[in-house]
């Protein structure tokens, strides 16, 4: 076998088979396959596309590059969950801690990754004493005790995605669906996830900007859950606005906490039950949609969430007197209100411009050796849809720069669209896309 | 710009303008472009293809990327001719001296290169004393002087052409028709052609295998012609099977020898005159091709021809004693008749094979830094259509290795096909496409 061969196959349009694909791969991460034939080889997939076999193959080809976490000794359904990324997205520090209290295992790695904000792991790092990094023996205990743990990917997870995205990035292959499928599967599968609730994000503040994209990637992923034997439901949930208020990441942990103390957002509310109900659903623990989302709600009335989450940060270090009072949280030297310039309606909060203003404020990484600022971010004070009067407060800015803030200042005033005509506002879950096994008949579902 | 998004452009099927050709072409000679995304951009091009601006504007874009051969103090009207290469082809050896001899200037670069033979700067240089690589000043004053000189590519023309090149070899990119015509178009330009007449090859022994491919191509570099204001022809010829008899370095100098002193072999006879004939024509020497081709053949027989190259083998430091008498050329220790194993007609020998054969004997260079063996070779002794009978001689092997011999013996056993049934010989010349200049209507000639 020879790479040359496989790039005139895939260039013409050819399937490759398993033993093709497996072999690009491996020798692609022993560097034994140069960058520019693997990008050469990227950009005909790119162009020609993959079947779903190719698809499904080269997702486990990718998991097996390196490690593969192993959760056969929980003895538990794992049910995994994950986000194609957004803006204010803290629905796993909300989510996990819930489905938990419930009796879902939650066994989860996060990376840091790059983005308008930190990631789920910086997010959990705001709490102090919080340790991300912690044996792979006590992680897996944690589990075993208590239902639950949350770390930072350690190990050497799928490390021919990790070479193959940095080649994607820098060749501008990035929007592939089969990749984009393959990328996110492979992670999911090397953290050993048998069950996958994917949210797939759409709008502009996600990978996916329209519902066809989004509904395309969805379908190639329940493809390769099918075929690699790990079921998979989609959620495509709106991504035009950020989702909730806060973005930035104490910001985003004290709005967590606050929703798991019964402050509950809307739109947040609706992302973390349509998700945590599918979870409940592929963990055995309940048919039903719709009774799983009154026992989720339940436990979040009765605490029951909340005092997981408690338990969560107890257990791995983290000071849990700033739970309990989330003034303890490190403020950001200047909180400066935005006021709307005139009266209306908000028509549009573009989540991609938000992110950047967020990422700009020092909320983000733009290289991976970045530091992040926690204290840092926007918190919203009016959402698509809301009335407005000239004057009133359309966000706060949290920065520790007084130019950073000047700027994101009247960025964010022309961010925010303000018509006399009234918008309805944006529904939050716009399809759920969910399969039932392999050979089965793929169910899509309009909310 | 930046290549990010003119990777994305061709990506998508759009079309590049002459900035963004220019800009991607600069920078990746100046190693600011790197490798991996200059393959994923000629894989976009591969699959994508290129409009006739864009592929003028490549052309264009690598001519200019080093020197370029300054032949205006010539005072005429500079025609080049150049072969898409084949087995067997000395035509350039013959055609040269040939129209030099009626008039028309011949500045000639030659390249060594990869192939089943040498170049035609190896095989000038099976003549002992024959200098290659001579001052530019002494190129131009024996172009002055005599009409014509042969030298070896010294000036560092279209570097960029050289190095996507050996990209496109290392990323199965090879046989792409705008590609293919740019990198041809690019090096006649630098080398100051200002007419070009193209003898594109068809057939096993030729990049192009088919006529449909060959006719792409020889449009596609008419397009080139037209909209670089360089007028081009493009002859196809006949490359299933090689080109005369001999197969090697000094052995196809001694061919084109005898040819000019008046042993014509018929084929190559055929691609010369053909090839000289339109030569004359865009030089200015003569409308009607019949007629060029009558003055043509007189020089051969009244010995024009054979002086001309006898003259300029002299200036550049040749022995002409080996001219005078082939049998001086440096022969070969083992010259081993192949005979025929049956009766009946040849109806086929595989140019591409035999080509092979005469590589391993050492007639042609694999990597760049290989000596070639001037004096091993083939030399055929039946071509296809011919008849045979068992134990007729089909070839000599020319070899200085016996055990390599042996096995060029068994392997042209089987490159020959022998029949039952008589198959006519296949037609030298398959077709003629000209154009006269911008505008004008292309003219398509099946001989």
């Amino acid at each position: 076998m020879n790479i040359l061969d496989i790039i005139e196959k895939k260039r013409d349009k050819k399937e490759l088979t398993k033993e093709e694909i497996e072999f690009f791969i491996n020798e692609y991460v022993e560097n034994k396959i140069p960058d520019y034939q693997m990008s050469a080889l990227i950009m005909a997939i790119y162009i020609n596309g993959m079947t779903n076999e190719e698809t499904t193959n080269l997702t486990l080809a990718m998991a097996h590059s390196g490690e593969i976490l192993d959760l056969s000794n929980l003895n538990s359904i794992i049910v995994d969950k994950h986000s194609t990324g957004g803006v204010g997205d803290k629905v796993s520090l909300i989510l996990l801690p819930l489905v938990a209290s419930v009796g879902v295992p939650v066994a989860k790695m996060s990376g840091r990754g790059l983005g308008f904000t930190g990631g789920t792991v910086d997010k959990l790092e705001s709490i102090p004493g919080y340790k991300t990094s912690i044996d792979m023996e006590d992680f897996i205990q944690n589990v075993k005790n208590i239902g639950i743990s949350m770390i930072s990917q350690t190990l050497n997870l799928a490390p021919a995605d990790k070479k193959i995205y940095a080649l994607r990035d820098s060749i501008s292959c990035v929007e592939s669906i089969p990749l984009i499928a393959s990328s996110i599967m492979s992670k999911k599968i090397a953290s050993g996830a048998q069950k996958i609730v994917l949210d797939v994000t759409v709008g502009s503040g996600a990978f996916m900007k329209n519902m066809e994209s989004g509904e395309k990637l969805s379908r190639k992923m329940i493809d390769i859950g099918n075929l690699a034997n790990r079921q998979t439901v989609c959620i495509l949930t709106n991504m035009e606005e950020p989702l909730g208020l806060a973005i930035g990441n104490s910001l985003e942990v004290i709005e967590a906490i606050k929703f798991l103390k019964g402050e509950m957002l809307e739109d947040v509310k609706q992302v973390v039950l349509e998700l945590g109900s599918h979870m409940m659903k592929l963990a055995g623990l309940g048919e039903n949609l719709e009774n799983n989302k009154i026992v989720l709600l339940q436990n979040i009335n009765n605490g029951k969430a909340y005092q997981k989450f408690e338990q969560l940060v107890n257990k791995q270090g983290g000071d849990i007197s700033y739970l309990e009072n989330t003034d303890k949280f490190e403020k950001a030297s200047i909180i400066e209100p935005v006021y709307s310039n005139k009266d209306g309606y908000i028509t549009k909060i573009d989540a991609k411009e938000i992110g950047k203003v967020a990422c700009r404020l020092g909320a983000g990484r733009i290289r991976k050796e970045d530091e992040i600022d926690k204290s840092v971010g926007i918190v919203l004070n009016k959402k698509v849809g809301d009335i407005v009067k000239k004057g009133d407060i359309i966000s706060f800015i949290h920065a520790n720069d007084y130019k950073k803030m000047i700027i994101a200042k009247e960025e964010i005033e022309n961010i925010f669209e303000i018509s006399k005509y009234k918008t309805d506002s944006i529904p939050t879950i716009l399809k759920v896309i969910e399969s039932y096994g392999k050979g089965k008949k793929i169910i899509e579902k309009n909310i």
